[in-house]
């Protein structure tokens, strides 16, 4: 696998664009296309949410029928959530203005929102904002990024990501963009992340590939543990590459799951280190297990601590945190087992063993939570099994872009 | 039944004092007792965490036996947490000591510990505290006051309740102290509270009614999220009332449990009110739930949502966040018949009806939720049960105060 730049456009026969449909925010992008001339193979995960935007409930349908999808519609400016009837009925029109405008079917189209919960979409703007986009869409890599800065809301960066391999000498292609920054505590995914690939692969290989692998990437991150409405990831096969096609259980497969893992870890990762007023990308990888589950329920807890989040601000090795943490995390382990590190490109210390603090030097401790990417590793020694969790720190800034959001 | 000033000498036979023992800070009280030369029952609840403090796996023992307890000995500089064979060992010697200067057993001695986990205890520090606890208890009002402040760590103000009732003519009276503010988010029971009463209560009866209060109360409350390696809540019974024995299923017992949970549920709301950095105290009302179970899980997502604490912070109308976390609850209802009001002592607005918002005043909504106590209520139009919960806003203090909490 290579790692190349680029984004939604990396892969074969995808076009991108972006438009300034003045929805919510004036004076910047704020919608964004994905498209394919070629019919793609969809597959998705949503938000567990009970309450659920209307373009969640518009894409759950179409990934869950097999029909042939074109274009990726999204805005950042409302996230058409708590919208009721009317709201359903603004993804209706807007589907249906961009199958006119691209000459396709209105269950070809993906819609994406994010934004204020609760206002209703100035459905107008939005129909103007796809002509926009298509006089706009065209396959460079300069349209992927437009694409991925247009979805962004409270994101400080825009995050996209692509990688390539081949299949008996064939290169296949997968790229992505993602935005989320707050309300991030993704439960079957993330906020938005769009993923297009031109590999030929089956519907069922696709699927299965996505569903296992949000579980151990968007779903081990959060911000501020709030599983938002919106939650969507769609990935996007075209088939433009002309490989064999990819089935389960196949070492094209295991090509495949390898990339779209990498994909889906880097994007994961980067919401998690742009995390609202974030600082820090916090990592923790919990090792030592005796299952999966056991080693991600307690990782999980440990980058949802506001306390844990709030000492690695403070570039404070207050350990005893972690440890309460990973107490409360609802798996039973033996504390008086425990070891833990910090690590980051600073260095790496011991300051836990068998439970209980070992004589370390703060000052190296504070040196190593001072930098940009700062790891804690458990080893509760009871397995052979780990997980990784990402999250952030808990600063000032997420409180002043949280106290007053809507303004 | 009256509520009454005081706390935990407010009930008949118990003393209390403070000392400045010099535990962790200087210049302040940091250690205090709560006596009764009367043995007495004691009930006990406590934190559900895997990494439980020292201090808890003494008191456990203490509750789960049928042993008298006289003594209450807490420190508030050193949680005794992650502390190993040795901090289990100060418990056992801080204990011993009580035992000889008071002239009781070590096993009729309860022990409390809050602030840093991970360090040891300066043992002789406690020793010396512990006597002078002894030349200073008292049963004067003033002398519960002084224990309610040793115990505080970053809570701002004491928190102690008191309320008498009549048993067949024979007054009987309840009182307590709690401190927490932050690492709130009990499970089983809350950081420390010490409830005394004198009533005369079979063990049986004392153990129900607080085992089913604390998790209307106590449970119901949330800071951060962060369920303390130290929760502990103790009732003690001395019996000097003189009244006819309470046992289960009497009226005598219904009057106990209504005084209980006003002690209970006073204690709990004033610490959430009183968490680390709050404005404002968050209260969160569930109607019309099929369930008391959903109500109450319902309701506590919403006291532990970031983003809704950050617009109570901001006094901001952001109700799509409620509804976000109601919705990610984990218990299913329909997002469409859900209404919502804002109240306070300024007002009742209505922001909510059937799942969308209503035509409100944002003035007016900015107006209610400025004030010291907000309510939420929302109901979910499936049946007729409701819950509770307590929580507080999120606000720049709270990382000002956990940022760099160990210095």
């Amino acid at each position: 696998m290579e790692i190349i730049s680029g984004g939604v456009t990396a892969a074969k026969g995808f076009e991108a664009a972006s438009a300034a449909a003045g929805i919510k925010y004036q004076n910047r992008s704020d919608m964004a296309l994905v498209y394919s001339e070629k019919a793609c193979k969809a597959a998705g995960t949503f938000t567990t949410n009970v309450v659920k935007a209307a373009p969640v409930l518009w894409d759950k349908k179409i990934v869950d029928s097999n029909t042939k999808v074109h274009a990726v519609i999204v805005n950042s400016g409302i996230a058409n959530a708590c919208t009721g009837e009317e709201g359903f009925e603004y993804c209706r029109e807007t589907a249906h203005t961009a199958a006119e405008t691209f000459g396709i079917n209105a269950d070809g189209v993906i819609i994406g929102s994010t934004g204020v919960i609760g206002m209703q979409l100035p459905i107008e703007k939005v129909k103007t904002g796809i002509k926009m986009l298509a006089d706009a869409k065209n396959a460079s890599e300069e349209n992927g990024h437009l694409a991925a800065k247009a979805i962004m809301t409270t994101d400080t960066k825009p995050k996209e990501v692509a990688a390539s391999f081949h299949i008996n000498g064939v290169k296949v292609t997968i790229g992505g963009m993602a935005k989320g920054s707050g309300m991030i505590h993704p439960n079957m995914c993330t906020m938005l992340s769009f993923i297009t690939t031109d590999a030929n692969i089956s519907r069922n290989a696709l699927k299965a590939a996505l569903s296992k692998d949000v579980k151990n990437t968007y779903n081990m991150i959060s911000v501020d543990g709030d599983t938002s409405t919106n939650d969507t990831c769609v990935v996007l096969a075209n088939g433009a590459a002309g490989n064999e096609k990819i089935i389960e259980g196949t070492k094209a497969y295991k090509k495949f799951v390898k990339a779209l893992n990498y994909i889906n870890e880097t994007l994961a990762k980067m919401m998690a280190g742009d995390g609202e007023g974030a600082t820090a990308l916090l990592t923790v990888n919990v090792v030592g297990a005796k299952s999966k589950k056991q080693a991600k329920v307690i990782a999980k807890s440990v980058v949802c601590s506001d306390l844990t989040k709030t000492a690695i601000a403070g570039h404070d090795a207050n350990w005893g945190r972690i440890l309460c943490a990973m107490g409360y995390a609802g798996e039973i382990f033996d504390p008086s087992k425990v070891d833990l590190k910090f690590e980051s490109k600073a260095g790496v210390i011991q300051i836990m063993k068998d439970g209980v603090a070992v004589n370390y030097s703060e000052e190296k401790a504070t040196e190593i939570l001072s930098q940009e990417e700062v790891i804690v590793i458990a080893d509760i020694h009871v397995g052979e099994k780990k997980a990784t969790a990402w999250g952030c720190d808990l600063t000032h800034g997420y409180i002043d872009i949280n106290a007053d959001y809507r303004s």
